[in-house]
Order: structure tokens, then C-alpha cells, then sequence
């Protein structure tokens, strides 16, 4: 429906952004707000017609899109105030002293934006992870203009978001360029996207592949610039002694429901599950069974997922030592997923790579292990994750200090008794985890600190007070947070 | 003198700090921060051995190393002060509320360290950038093991100061493998560590050449690692017009200072000045280079180093349109580099890639263009630099801000009226810069803000605060400052 971007087209955005950036990153961090603000309220002017069309093309039932449009519009206005705020340009003042050897000069320090970004969309969020999602708010509030790569599996809701954009772009009097919108289904748009020199960095959600082509491409330019590159994961769950002896089959209960939660169709599904063997945990797979036989397939995001999920799981069911415990009682219609439980031993785990490996859907694998000297070996052969989640008494946590470490090693979000699905949109939320769940462990996609993925630090040494940037003039005339020669204050210099 | 160390060694040198990673990251802040201060006592206990020891490695004078030392101690304790002061932590608490849809839950994050640290030394800073400098300073602050490659152009004295940190660490009852320093004059050795599953993370100080190299190991690596090369630059000069009109001597006299200083071997030294052709910029050539005739040639670091400058110097020398201002009037002995001005127009300057490059040594090109527009166009076409030096009235500032601003977009430190040599250890500096100054323009090697390479977040989610660390328990023991519920403050929750 939409044709792919040329090579010329793409060019041409380029450098329209590029004029963009030389005045945007100009506006203060108050304009940037209002503008956030207002791409919100677009956003809810769009009306019904913006949902009914993410969902004729996502398959996503409507209260869900409500739901996540008003997450969307929660993330810009919510990152606006964290930009106004200010903390995220770590202010840092040290002052003159002509009385040391050699005289200390005035040095002080703020982020400043990098320049355009390139976002690619997901297809599970068409809205909170997509054109007007996370990246490109935190991409706006670093002062950076955003070129979004459409999804082809929901592009004409991309473009209305688009076009939402460019009316709050129009009527807060940003510069032309400030927001472009591309469309392509091939990989060479991307490619061309992302080692076009204009481009300064890259925001990424959905599958390794992708991600990690993205990321090739940048450090292979002649200037690489940084891909944050959200890849999705397993995201393990541990199931404690102490805590799995209480309450097996509450916890059964309530991870057949987060294992089937949007068709399981989230980068935080719970897609293996770890314990010992034994009757609690029997009696948990037994619960988690047939509590998935009693859930209804449902429909997912577009045709080529269901498709990977048939093929994934059907590949991880078919390898040696793993039997399948439950599938769902009702017969699937076209493109539907299958809620579906396996479980294999630890031993199987360890030496199979393929049961590392995520396979996106209502899909989730028990690995029964012989003990705990065993799940510990297994966690040390765990790839990085977005998330891991102890489900443990306190005894359980304090009595296997080895493996609650070497947990923490893997996972960027760490939980006690609760479910990984569900990621708050708080300023402490990190969203985030060693590879390959992202290509930078050190950023996050989600919460206001995802700001801090578009921008760069830049000292001024020894400026006149009136040529500084209001951020780090003596009178603090924004009122934000600085650290004056080592100590946080807002007061003035 | 040393061997190189065998891939098997450094095998069991990963393995032994991987080890060692699971206790010394546990290790408290107070604990950390003792260890390196600790590290500096230790360095003053090297007493004038150490110094000598440098002295003939590197041919720099007595003065010059004492300084360093004490500057690379100030490093250790000041960034240990900042590590205790915890707010490199980004702590970030929200607290659980139950009346939302869904109920929120409890999430609290901080930074904690990847994992061993592999660093390399400079041979221009056999202190401060090497084997106890800034890289390692902040990795151990971070809660990372390091791995130091001794410069093979000061192996002695990174044995020296190595003894030292073994010292300090068994004092302080630090893990074994907390510290090691292996040894290689080779390739080899370099890829060995940084492609070692067990290395987490590399800092480097040196050429582009080697920088580059380990950038592209570790992103060729199965798990891509981050890596922090501070790689050089030829740090521009702009010498606006009013201000040439009211102090050309005067900036010229400055100049030939900062150009020769320690025979040029700064990744700061000003390798390039731009002004307006005319007869101030004229005035300020004459000036600098009868100044430039006067200095003394000095020895350099190593033959090496001694032997690229001169390739270097003629073969920029050699481009067509460059003229060389002035040599030094003395006739140099082996080894010592001969202070050098040339010119060239800025029209040569737009036409010839080779006019970019760092002469590492007492050299600077002298860009006369024809006017203001010209001087932008050049701007434009310059790579990313670590500093970029305004030599300008508030007038010349206010009155040219298109050029200021594409100023400030390639640089990481925007110095006005100053020399870019020089580089305060302050948490107000950046020592960093858009590619190909460093690897990545979001980090400092100088300053406590550099800890934050060998760091990430992670988010607790649901935890008892008994066993949350105490950096985000309710009662905030350490003191330190937290952003609760979005904000700053310290007090306990």
C-alpha cells in the first residue's frame, strides 16, 4: 500500500533533519516539552479512527489499544516533565580557583543532543513502542529531530501517528524536518537509514535478527554512532524451595496467566521456568497445565508471527528430551497462537542451545533441575535478559546468595514474587539487560533516562556568564539541579 | 624484557578476575573507595624509583612525573571520593501504589558494575592514562576487576605501579584477581583480552589505529562489548576577527606555548588554526613563528613515537599548498622533535583529507581562509575532536553563531580564550568527543562521570527491603542522594 522509500527520497530526509537539528537543538527544554505535550493531545484527537485502524491492522483487541495509546500519550507528557525537570543533562559546574598550580579554570558541563535519530517501530506496541512511542519522546526531549521508520505491519496506523505529529510539530512552530516518517518493507531502507551520515544514532525494538543487523551496519560505518537495540528475551523465572512448598499452585495460576497475556506476544514473556524436581514442582506443572489447556488460542499480531510461532515451538517441542506437558483444549482459527507448556531437565537444557532461544508467543518452557548446584550451572549459561524473577520466600533468597548473584549478572530488571509482564513507565523502570537482549546494557528504552541514549556530554571552559546556556549560567535562571563543585544544589553560583 | 603473555595465561587471567567479580562487586562503596585510596598511598610509597624508573621509559623530565604521579593520585582518591558520594549510582526509587490499574509496584534501580575491565595504557601518560589512571581508577569504582596490558613503550613502570595496586589490594584484603597486569608487545595479546568471553568492557587511551582495532574486535565479538577509545584529535583553534585585532601577539605568544608543550605529545594539543586572511592573521603568523623558532627541539617519549612525527609532519609538509612559517632554530639530536608551523589555505584545506590528520608532535597548521563563510564551510567538514578552542571577543561570539554552533557540534570541550592543552580532573570535565575522538561521545576518560562506562542499571522490582542493597533500602544508611518518586533528595523513604 505505501511504496518503500528510494535511495534519493531517503537522502533528501536526511538532510532536511540535519537542517532540523542546527535549530532544534536550539529550542529550550520548556518548547520541547510543549511539543511532547502536544503530540499527546494529537495523539487523542486522532480519536476512534486511529484505533480502529491499529486494530484492523494489528489484531489487537480495542480495550488494549486504548489502553496502550493512553500509555503513549503518558510517556510523552511524562518524559516532557522529566525534560523540563532537567536532571537528565547532568549539569556539573566547577568553578575557577586562580589560586591553584597551574589556575583552575570555570568548566561546566551539560548533555547536548547528538542529532537525527532513526527509530524503528515494533510490531507488538503500534503505539508505545512505535512512531510516537518511547524513542522517538526521548529522542525529542534530548533536542534530537526523529525519522521514523514505519512498520510495515501497521503502517497506515504509523502514519496517521505520523501525521498527528507533524499537526503539533505545525502548531508549536517547530522547524521543518523536526519529525520525518519513512515507509519500507525492505531491508535496504533500513540499511540506507542507518549508515546515512546524517544519522547520529538509532533506537531499535523487536527481534535479534533485526536488531543486530542495525547495529552491524552502524559500527561498520566510517563514524559509527551508538544503536540501542531492544531485542526481546526468555526472561527466566526461578522457582524457590521454601516458597514453591507454600503456594505451587497459586503461582501456577498466576503464571498461566502471564505466559498468555496478549497472546504472549511481549518482549517480557516468561519463557522459561526453572526448578527442582520434585513433587512441588510437579504439582506446579500440573496446576500450569491445566490451566493453559482451559486458555483460548487468540489471534496475533499479523500472519508471518503466527507463522514463527508455529515453526519456533514446534521446533523447540521436537528436540530430544522435551515433552510437551499442555497445550489448549480449543482448536486454533487461522493465524491464532496455541497457549502451549513443555518442560525438560537441566541437564537437556545445558547441553541444547535451541532451548535457550525465545520463542515468541503463548509459549513457555519448566526445566526441572536435578538440584540447586545444577540451576546455578544452568544460570551461569544463561544469555542476557530483559528481565529475571525469583519466585522465593526470603529464606529462599538469603540461603542461595550465589545464585541470586549470579542472576543479577544476567537481567537488567530483577523481580521477587510477581510477573515480568508489565513494564511501569517510571523513571526507575529499566528497560534494558546484557546482550542480547539489547546492544547496550548500559541504556534504557523505557523511563525518562532513555533520554540519555541521544545525548553526549560537552564541557564549556571558561565562557562569559551571558554566552552560557541557560542550564549552566551562575543565576540557575531554569531552577534545575546542578552539581556545583561537587555538591548537588539548585541554588545559585 | 617481559614476554608475552600466551593465550592460555590470559585465559587463567580472565578466569581468575571473573572470579573475582562475584566478590569485589559486593565489596561496599566505602570499601572500594578505601581500596584506591589505598592504591594512591602506595604510589607515593614508590618513592623516586618509580619516578626513575618512568624517567628512562619515557624521556619525560623529573617535574613532569612527579606532577603526573600526584595527579593520577588526586585521581584515586577524587574519584574515590565520588564513589562513596554514590551519586554516579543514578539512584532511582518509585514506590509501589496499589490504587492504580494495574496496582504499581515497587521498583528501585542503580548502577552496578559489568564485569573485568580490560585497559590500556597510554604512552604519553605513563601515570595518569595507564596502568593505576583514570580508566582503572573508574572501573574500580564501578565495582569491575581490571586487566591492565602494560605499554610496551613503559613496561617497567607499569610492573612498578602494579606491584603497587597488589600491594594496596592485599592490604586492603581485596580478592584475588581484583588486579592483573599482563604483558605484550604484540597484536595478539590486545585481541586475546578484549575477545575473552570473560571481559566485559575496554578502556583505551592511544593511536586511532590501535582504538579502532579493539572497537572492532569487540563488536565482532558473539556478545559485543562496550569500548571506551579516546583516540586523539587535532583540536581546532579559531581565532576570531576582533579579537585578532586587538591581541594577535599576545594569542600567538600563548600558542607557541600550548604547541610545544611537552614536546606536542597531548591528545589536546592544537594541531589546527583557522583565522581570516588579512593582516592580523598575518601578524599572528609572523608572531608564532618567530616564537616557534626560539624552542628548544625536546626528546620524545620513544624512537617510535620520534619517528612517526617526522613521517608525519613531512609528509603534511609535502601536500601541495602547504608552506612551511617556521622550524625551531635549533638543530635537533636523536629522537627529539623539531617545533613546526605551517600554513595552508583554507581552499587546500576543504581539498585534502590528509591536512585532517593528527601530526602527533610539536606541529600546527596554520588555515588561512578567505573569509567567515569559508571558515563555516571547514567547520562543517571537520571530523569529531575532544576540544575545540575559541579564540573570540563576546562580540566575535554573539555576532557568528552559525559558526559557533557547528563548533560546538564537533568537539567535547568548548574552551574560549584558553589553550586546549591542559585537561582539569574535575566533575565538570569531558574528555571525550564525537568520533573519531573517541568510540563513543556519550563518555568521559576524565572525571568521576567516566565510572559510568563500566556500569549499568538494574532494576529491583517487588523486593523486601532487608535484602535490597543499601544504596536503595528505605532508610537510606549510605546518605546518599536518591530520586524518589522523581525527586532529588536524601531522605529516607
Amino acid at each position: 500500500m505505501f511504496k518503500d522509500a528510494t535511495s534519493q527520497e531517503i537522502d533528501q530526509v536526511l538532510n532536511t533533519s540535519w537542517q532540523a537539528f542546527h535549530q532544534y537543538r536550539k529550542y529550550s527544554l520548556k518548547d520541547r516539552a510543549q511539543f511532547m505535550r502536544s503530540i499527546a493531545a494529537e495523539l487523542e484527537n486522532a480519536g476512534d479512527e486511529l484505533i480502529q485502524t491499529a486494530m484492523r491492522e494489528s489484531n489487537l483487541p480495542e480495550a488494549r489499544l486504548r489502553g496502550e495509546r493512553a500509555r503513549t500519550m503518558f510517556q510523552l507528557t511524562s518524559y516532557a516533565d522529566a525534560c523540563e525537570r532537567g536532571e537528565w543533562l547532568e549539569a556539573r559546574i566547577d568553578t575557577a580557583n586562580s589560586t591553584k598550580t597551574p589556575p583552575k579554570p570555570d568548566i561546566r558541563k551539560m548533555l547536548i543532543p547528538l542529532g537525527p535519530v532513526v527509530v524503528f517501530g515494533a510490531s507488538n506496541f503500534p503505539f508505545a513502542y512505535s512512531t510516537a512511542g518511547g524513542d522517538t519522546a526521548c529522542a525529542l526531549a534530548a533536542g534530537c529531530p526523529v525519522i521514523v521508520k514505519a512498520h510495515p505491519a501497521h503502517a497506515q496506523t504509523s502514519e496517521m501517528v505520523a501525521q498527528a505529529i507533524l499537526k503539533a510539530a505545525a502548531k508549536c512552530n517547530m522547524p521543518n524536518g523536526v519529525f520525518a516518517h519513512v515507509h519500507g518493507a525492505s531491508q535496504e531502507v533500513g540499511k540506507a537509514l542507518v549508515t546515512h551520515p546524517h544519522t547520529k544514532a538509532v533506537g531499535f525494538t523487536g527481534s535479534y535478527l533485526g536488531g543486530k543487523a542495525l547495529f552491524d551496519w552502524a559500527n561498520q560505518r566510517k563514524e559509527p554512532i551508538p544503536v540501542f537495540s531492544e531485542m526481546g528475551s526468555v526472561n527466566p523465572v526461578f522457582l524457590f524451595p521454601e516458597k514453591l512448598k507454600q503456594s505451587a499452585v497459586e503461582v501456577a495460576k498466576q503464571y498461566a496467566g502471564s505466559i498468555t497475556l496478549g497472546v504472549g506476544q511481549f518482549c517480557t514473556n516468561p519463557g522459561l521456568i526453572f526448578g527442582i524436581d520434585g513433587d512441588d514442582l510437579q504439582q506446579f506443572i500440573d496446576t500450569l497445565g491445566s490451566e493453559i489447556k482451559a486458555v483460548n488460542p487468540g489471534t496475533m499480531l499479523h500472519p508471518g508471527i503466527a507463522k514463527n510461532y508455529l515453526e519456533n515451538k514446534n521446533k523447540a517441542l521436537a528436540q530430544a528430551q522435551v515433552q510437551t506437558i499442555a497445550e489448549s483444549n480449543t482448536q486454533p482459527a487461522a493465524n491464532q497462537g496455541v497457549p502451549t507448556i513443555a518442560s525438560a531437565t537441566g541437564e537437556a537444557f545445558l547441553n541444547n542451545p535451541v532451548l535457550h532461544q525465545e520463542v515468541f508467543g503463548p509459549y513457555s518452557l519448566v526445566i526441572r533441575c536435578k538440584d540447586l548446584n545444577e540451576l546455578l550451572e544452568v544460570v551461569r549459561h544463561l544469555e542476557g535478559q530483559l528481565t529475571a524473577t525469583l519466585m522465593a520466600t526470603d529464606n529462599d533468597i538469603i540461603n542461595n546468595d550465589d545464585l541470586v548473584e549470579a542472576v543479577k549478572n544476567i537481567c537488567g530488571r530483577f523481580i521477587v514474587n510477581g510477573v515480568p509482564t508489565g513494564v511501569e513507565v517510571c523513571l526507575s523502570m529499566h528497560h534494558g539487560g546484557p546482550f542480547p537482549a539489547t546492544t547496550d546494557s548500559r541504556f534504557t528504552s523505557v523511563g525518562a533516562d532513555g533520554i540519555k541514549r541521544f545525548a553526549r556530554p560537552m564541557a564549556y571552559q571558561n565562557w562569559s556568564d551571558s554566552l552560557l546556556p541557560d542550564e549552566l549560567k551562575n543565576g540557575n535562571p531554569l531552577g534545575i539541579w546542578r552539581t556545583v563543585n561537587d555538591v548537588l544544589t539548585k541554588d545559585k553560583i
